[in-house]
């Protein structure tokens, strides 16, 4: 049964801006970003805390993490991609990708607006190309 | 030869509250914590962006922060050991773990103070206890 907010969109059960997936990951949009092309990868188990995943998940986690990074840098104009897992809100572990320009990009305590469904959609085609 | 502050804290050449080492990785506190027990763990090798290490390198940089993030949660108090690798100040990739009690705790722009070495010093042989 799908739980967490996060759980619903690895479900289908709300959509979501989707830019890759494989068997035990899913990548996707922050609707709320903190900067263009900032994505959130999950776990597809719903797991509260990154560092209790079992030794395989977290490994392939962190892989596919960094292969959608790279995607990421070369469809967003960036100096490099910022990689943080923080867990206080959501209680389903998830890795923030972020394009950084400055070291104030990597903020969330930073006030946040709700992205554009048309310009998420532009975004997770660009970043797609690349994978 | 050591050229970044890391090569020179993983040569031995500049000290450092170091909490755990192993072939590739050195974990040692952050001399600016943004909480009691902000440790960095960076690889030996010296390379500036987290993703442009090989395969190998990175899945042990990452498995290594765990089961360091596992001793500092056992360590200091907190809700959560969060992970961040932001890259825009020294040039050598490393991966932040600070214990957190709230979103506003994982803020890279937070105007920061050095720490005391003597307290330092006393965080890093309780996060050693656990290791």
């Amino acid at each position: 049964m799908a739980n967490s907010l996060f759980s619903k969109i690895v479900a289908r059960e709300i959509p979501a801006h989707i830019v890759a997936e494989n068997e035990h990951c899913l990548a996707f949009l922050d609707v709320f970003p903190l900067a263009e092309g900032h994505t959130l990868v999950v776990p597809k188990t719903e797991v509260d805390y990154l560092f209790d995943l079992d030794d395989d998940h977290y490994e392939e986690l962190m892989v596919f993490s960094r292969k959608v990074a790279k995607a990421i840098h070369a469809a967003v104009p960036c100096r490099k991609v910022g990689l943080s897992v923080v867990g206080l809100e959501v209680p389903h572990a998830h890795v923030h990708l972020i394009p950084l320009q400055t070291i104030g990009d990597m903020n969330f305590a930073k006030e946040k607006q709700r992205a554009n469904d048309s310009q998420l959609a532009e975004v997770a085609l660009r970043i797609q190309h690349y994978l």
